[in-house]
């Protein structure tokens, strides 16, 4: 069996933890399974390179800055190689150069284009353990990327399918794929399998666990996940195409307080206007999620959507400055807001579940402020004060408790 | 005309330095020059990785070892090329791979075998400056190697051969060379020009200036180098193929405290027995300096001979445990002693220059134990206390003062 395991950054922050990942991955390795793992960089690492960085330059070109961050996954697999050295098994580490991880362009966001396999399918052949830098890539002019947040995650799951690799693990700081945080709703059960649309609504939701782009192309190229944790053995949460257990209606509730909503009230009512607002936040680079848009009084119209919380300021300033030539009355935003979800591939064929999520909100009095639904999965927005009794009425509600 | 730059450790251990060495290279880069910039890593980062790996495994595999090291100078030209863009220079930092730098495949102390230049090529073509790691390398199985001591020079000199660059100028922390270490000897003077040969013989006598790897390929290739300070901008030394001005009689006096004399008493006095010696040496790759062979009582021979005090202990260990083999009657080690020598290609043509040295030193009443001698140098062993003592009258000896 060809496994590929992916350790983040708290994983491989100091010694003990650097023996420890060398230990799970020899315990594979002596099965006379094949081993490929895949790091970050150590603990807080690539946030002490930004520092420097930006205390030489508060504004580093990105093609610099790929250069310099491409050194603290470097430094996590000849350190882990070392280790498993000292425990007597070969080991070898390679980084983006010498794998060749190829991606494209762009600095700081590259996207991995193709993998070459060689190198590895020859090192695992020799029976050694091949530890690759997460995070890195090269692009067509022979410069260092980085893939951007959740970046080795998507490492580990493009290597995984470029070797057809029969298993990926995804090692984390929880378990698995929980019904909800379980910091918030006390019993929250671990999942034992999800679907990677599920998985990518949930990823997008702000659970957090994975990042949706490793999921999206898990999903693409069928590559079994498995979400765990580093600190224990236990089973965790096989994310696939198709879950075998029975269905459950709901898989999971994701509570998201980074959000913020603006509201554009009075645009006038022509064709091309939302293009023209949303245009003017996409040439800012700034992400729109939920949109709704209402009649609003003769003739007019309202369209309120949310954004990150870090983007609300820019956004305002945008929009503002376009004020003339978007000719809406106002403009509000609105902070103490929360996004809950429910998501769950049995909905689809499931009428009521809507009902059933909005009944258990108005049992606990609370205010529905929009709502937004796809096919697996249907959020509202509520006001932040109430995300956290609102998120455990839901996971009541549709019995996801132990 | 294209000039490579090299700054050590200590020129970029900080911010300021940092941008000390990016204005330098600014500066020559707005005459209308080619500028590439040879950098080696930060300060002690260096130790620091060592001690990162040690920590880890006290006996790390080389190979993974110069994959740790290689990240230090990454991280130096990474920041160099941020500093540059501040200064609204453009700039590109490479690493051995990207260059491409090709060497032999012996980890931590690896040769350059052949350096593309195409890539450094084009990016001065487009008028920016290149900042290309020192000390690494690549070798054929796509691994990183280090150089060594004194990599960065070869680097250096290795790449302003290879772009057959118009001068190759190595900073320091010293502003030339001098006649003598000027800790030494007060009234040492700066050399305006000084041969390969004697900058061999200087570098391999340990005034640590320069290495001999990158002196003798600068020799081979006619490299023009100049050996000036990263601190203030006055003039250092130039080392060429031969000196315009007149000759002087010596260039310079050395004082190496770091070597121990062992002396091997009583060999049979058969054909092979040197051989045999030094092969037991060798096999534990322990670098044998001055060698001096004697006739002793009886049809048996002495063989001295100088070693690193760092090897010591192992030479001794290694000539115990081969007694049997050898047949010597006693093994003595000397550690208080000094190695003084002079350098000079104005010797070869002058005789009765080594009388001259051999004088001061018996007015100084220094006692000799071994002398050496080449074309352009002679070296003599005499009592560590005597050092200093002896390393003025030389220089006195010979005018060398200001």
């Amino acid at each position: 069996m060809l496994i590929v395991k992916k350790f983040g950054g708290t994983s491989v922050a100091d010694k003990e933890r650097i023996y420890n990942v060398a230990k799970r991955c020899i315990e594979d390795y002596n099965k006379g399974d094949d081993v490929v793992v895949v790091l970050s960089a150590m603990g807080k690492y690539t946030d002490e390179l930004i520092d420097m960085a930006t205390d030489i330059n508060e504004k580093p070109p990105k093609r610099e800055m790929d250069m310099l961050l491409s050194i603290g996954e470097q430094m996590s697999v000849a350190l882990m190689g070392m280790a498993m050295d000292k425990l007597h098994v070969p080991a070898v580490s390679l980084n983006a150069f010498q794998v060749s991880m190829h991606t494209t362009s762009v600095h700081g966001n590259a996207r991995l284009k193709r993998i070459d396999t060689e190198r590895i399918h020859r090192e695992l052949e020799n029976r050694r353990i091949v530890i690759v830098t997460g995070f890195q890539g090269v692009n067509k002019y022979d410069d260092y990327t980085t893939l951007g947040r959740g970046g080795s995650d998507t490492t580990a799951v493009a290597l995984a399918a470029a070797l057809h690799a029969d298993l990926c693990e995804i090692f984390t700081d929880v378990d698995g794929i929980y019904t909800a945080d379980p910091r918030i709703v006390p019993g929250a059960r671990k999942l034992k399998e999800i679907t990677y649309d599920e998985m990518l609504d949930l990823a997008t939701l702000g659970a957090g666990v994975l990042h949706n782009r490793s999921v999206e192309m898990a999903k693409k190229y069928g590559v079994p996940l498995v979400v765990r944790s580093s600190l224990n053995n236990s089973e965790g949460t096989v994310v696939k195409e198709e879950v075998s257990v029975e269905r459950m209606l709901i898989s999971g509730v994701a509570l998201d307080t980074e959000a913020v909503r603006i509201a554009v009230i009075g645009l006038k009512d022509v064709p091309g206007m939302a293009f023209r607002l949303f245009d003017i936040l996409a040439r800012k680079n700034i992400n729109v999620d939920m949109i709704l848009q209402s009649i609003g009084r003769s003739g007019t119209k309202d369209i309120s959507f949310t954004v990150n919380r870090g983007d609300l300021d820019e956004a305002v300033a945008a929009l503002e400055g376009a004020r003339a030539r978007l000719g809406y009355k106002e403009l509000h935003s609105e902070k103490n807001i929360a996004k809950l979800s429910i998501v769950g591939a049995g909905m689809m064929s499931n009428p009521g579940v809507a009902a059933r999520m909005f009944e258990s909100l108005y049992n606990e009095n609370v205010n529905i402020n929009m709502i937004a639904t796809s096919e697996i999965r249907i959020t509202v927005i509520i006001n932040e004060k109430d995300g956290v009794r609102a998120m455990n009425a839901v996971h009541d509600a549709f019995d996801l408790a132990d």
